[in-house]
């Protein structure tokens, strides 16, 4: 017998459900609800119109109405809210936002999808600036509509996450003068603070003012006021600060609720109520690596438990392999990546750990367009089980992060790393990919082959005297080195060991931290028992110390910044 | 007390075995003889080197003799060959090609590392022409000033293979002639037929006169010969048509040899010999996937195996994983890469397969630079493990045949694929990738969800009068499609279900293959037993015939091409 479904939100996951639903079966009856007036638009595309990669507002929306009517016979109703949820007698109470009316639905099984709303926070003076959030098609045309017609000599985008960022780079490409506002001492909260310096040189290298760890506090006409006492005059004000969860709807129902207000949901999606599911933002899922519940906020989950519910309501057993959070972000010419738990969570779970960072050549490094990538893997001690992954550079970041996380899922090591065949041709790699190289690492740290000490600790270790050595050669060392550090290459280690002492600790670091890697590794071999390798190198270290120095005007330990 | 290593061959492997052992060791005597006049060169840059995308031969070498001393105390010796191994007396004789000398040395160890030489056929005429092979620094240093000496109204590169394309492509952008004869009907052998065709389209239309089926025969002056009669006149002819293990100096010492007269070694890569150890292009190695012995040419196993060796001198257990073979290559705008057994090795085995043939974008379709992403993925029928994969479009193949490669090492199923995190943002890829999609339809065709021809099938189903159903819209019939074919749009299947009749198979496609897949389903689950998906659609159709209509002048089955 046929079978009614409704499904509360029309976007990546409620319409994902619709359209598996009404493939599992032809005769149900499906009816769609979203509040706003489009159904299945690209959220993720959104900032991508400001700058004119996306051309039209209405390209952003991926499918009409009618179309879900012709093309899967579904009844997707847009401007259409619904209320309430009557459990009892499984119906919901649907508010038509055009007419005014409110009607009720019945339903043999409800999918809650209603995402996520953007905080905005309840400052003073907020009323008194044009403050914008990004959501939907709606916010970002008005948003871009706006500044079109106000054309602002300056923007500010609040808040340094995956919105924030891309905001920031689309309205820079459309040629505005930006100030990015982020409360924490860093972007991009995926990335730890050492790898987050990299965005942050990408930021101000193209223009924007970045300020970290101050907050706006009050506005006042045409003027964004911070914690700091800092004023500065900015016409337009866009927040990308975070989510809540949208589960009122679910709370008033009586609904189990998670974290964080979440929905809760059990491994089927399923909510307290055995007839009603949910999915995508507004859900709490099970991260199997922390070993805790949170919200994530990406489309690709959304997408994948949208499959499982449908499934699941047609008698489908589906898995719940949990949420490990891969993740992209492009800033500029740079592209980030990470999977898995950073640095600080690790930390903050006390988890027994250590790590592995290398910076190798994104591909041979003889190819001209061959690129620097920074990355950075955590593992677990004792076992060597793979935590997370950072991964930032120039080139293609994402193929690398993509195969941590499917180790990841196979419940990998360090180990199964090493030995993994990845393609390679020179347009494209390396021999030793980038993923071999960390595992090589990782897999000597663990195996206290080697000692290493992280550019983080080079300022307080050479204001303690540290005795550090450069590897690297002449020219090198000519172009830039750091201030107080001794000049051994490579080249010339083994005969000049007696200027190396073996009472104190010695610091070694090339430029990426192989040819330090094979001096710390012979010393070992002649009797030093306290050598450290300087992991990342002195490529790193110019990026850890760049931004600081710049904004804090403090003496950087370093002759000169080479980044190339 | 220190030990002494010779190392025979000092490229890739051999280049790796000596500096790992340096790293395990700081007294050990270790030598590296190379006959050639150059160690540690990028063979996989050569070609690179044509069209001046590498811009100098001695950018190639990437460490010299000099450096392999100071920097490792590595003693490595060009020019030298080693011609005989004394076992019995663990020592080898040497020639010093320069001096014409021979001398010997003792080891401890003996390690392999000759790698592989490239055929040149003994073909009648031969000496009357100017025939190049490609296998280190001298080779392409020698064509290039020849044919910057010869200045060649034409070139002929004879073979398909990575070599052979990669040689093409940089002729090509050189500003050449170029014919490629290939004696299969199909370039690149790690693709199957279907795939391949998009390798020849794209051939084709960068200028290169390409000749499959055929082979080289015969040479006259500046002339080249077809077993089709077929013959040209072209100045300059580059074989890249397969290498031979150079296993001769391990045959003469007596070592046992495995397949096609490469070297045995067990898994420690330790050959016949306890003393002697062989890795890279000359050994056999396990494919897990076939159950095989094979020769597989590629650096990263050579690297791999190289560490592997250098660990188990030094007593440290090494895993053996076996080969699959990961591997890409750009031929033009497109990339293509793969990993396991295409259909054909499949079929030759007699394992019992299906395979999912997809093709969605790469990134976000509203992306400006989107594009189509051509996926093949095989798997083993009951069990659904992934037997291999192909992928090529203009975007990055690479990291989806690294993903699927590292599910296969950890023995993963399609329905792996299904589950797995990948980062996603709009500049980067979908929130359902094409590995999740793979998974998804080959899921799908191992549990009977729907059944599928591939478009190999089409034009004889057309000559049979099959019943073919366009579920495209009106405006995309308009610019090309099918002839022969019925339009009944997506939006239009559920009006005109009289159309389509239930007493004979229906084929049904779209664009791409999804929009059909979703008809399918629909009239699947209205009754319709026979139905099929012609996986691949309409623009793979296009693809597939192409090449074939363009170089036989048959009669096209679409009324256009349309690959845009």
């Amino acid at each position: 017998m046929a079978k009614k479904y409704l499904v509360v939100g029309g976007v990546a996951g409620g319409a994902s459900v619709a359209a598996k639903l009404r493939r599992l079966s032809e005769e149900d009856h499906i009816v769609m609800f979203e509040k706003g007036p489009h159904v299945s638009f690209s959220n993720c595309c959104l900032p991508y119109y400001l700058s004119g990669t996306i051309e039209k507002a209405e390209d952003l929306v991926l499918m009409t109405p009618e179309k879900f009517d012709k093309q899967y016979n579904i009844d997707a109703r847009v401007n259409n809210e619904v209320i309430a949820i009557d459990r009892e007698k499984k119906e919901v109470e649907v508010k038509d936002l055009l007419s005014g009316k409110t009607y009720r639905e019945s339903y043999d099984k409800l999918i809650l999808s209603p995402g996520a709303q953007p905080v905005k926070p309840d400052l003073p003076g907020i009323e008194k600036v044009n403050t914008f959030t990004i959501r939907n098609v709606v916010d970002i045309d008005k948003l871009q509509q706006s500044i079109q017609r106000i054309k602002p000599k300056h923007i500010t985008v609040v808040g340094g996450g995956f919105i924030g960022i891309e905001t920031v780079e689309n309205l820079i490409e459309a040629g505005y003068n930006v100030t990015l506002v982020q409360s924490p001492d860093q972007v991009l909260k995926q990335f730890d603070f050492d790898l987050s310096q990299i965005m942050h040189k990408e930021l101000i290298d193209h223009g924007v003012e970045l300020i970290l760890g101050d907050r706006v506090e009050a506005f006042e006409k045409d003027e964004v006021i911070l914690k700091s006492g800092k004023r500065f005059s900015s016409e337009v004000i866009v927040f990308g600060i975070g989510v809540t969860p949208d589960s009122i709807l679910a709370k008033e129902a009586g609904l189990k609720l998670g974290k964080r207000d979440t929905i809760w949901v059990d491994h089927n999606y399923k909510t307290s109520d055995p007839d009603i599911y949910a999915v995508g933002d507004a859900i709490q899922v099970y991260n199997p690596i922390s070993r805790e519940y949170e919200m994530i906020a990406l489309a690709g989950p959304a997408l994948k438990q949208a499959r499982a519910v449908a499934m699941h309501i047609h008698g489908i057993p589906v898995v719940y392999p949990g949420y490990i959070g891969a993740s992209v972000v492009k800033c500029f010419n740079y592209n980030g990546a990470a999977v898995g738990l950073n640095e600080r969570a690790v930390k903050a779970l006390g988890i027994e750990y250590d790590y592995a960072f290398v910076v190798p050549k994104d591909k041979v490094g003889l190819m001209p367009d061959s690129e620097e990538l920074h990355m950075k893997l955590l593992f677990e001690k004792p076992t060597g089980r793979i935590i997370g992954a950072q991964a930032i550079g120039r080139g293609n970041v994402d193929k690398r992060i993509d195969v941590i996380s499917t180790i990841m899922r196979a419940k990998g090591t360090i180990d199964h790393l090493t030995d993994l065949e990845l393609c390679y041709a020179p347009p494209f790699g390396s021999a030793r990919d980038v993923v071999n190289m960390a595992g090589f690492v990782a897999s000597n740290i663990l195996h206290g082959t080697f000692k290493q000490v992280h550019v983080d600790k080079i300022r307080s270790l050479l204001e303690e005297g540290a005795f550090v050595i450069d590897v690297r050669e002449w020219d090198e060392w000519d172009v830039a080195h750091i201030k107080g550090a001794t000049l051994i290459p490579l080249s010339e280690l083994r005969k000049r060991l007696d200027e190396i002492p073996k009472n104190r600790p010695v610091y070694l670091h090339c430029r990426s931290g192989q040819r330090s890697y094979n001096a710390v590794l012979a010393l070992q071999n002649l009797g030093y028992t306290n050598v450290y390798n300087i992991s990342g190198g002195f490529i790193e270290l110019c990026f850890y110390e760049y931004y600081t120095d710049k904004t804090t005007g403090r003496e950087p330990i370093v002759t000169a910044y080479d980044f190339e």
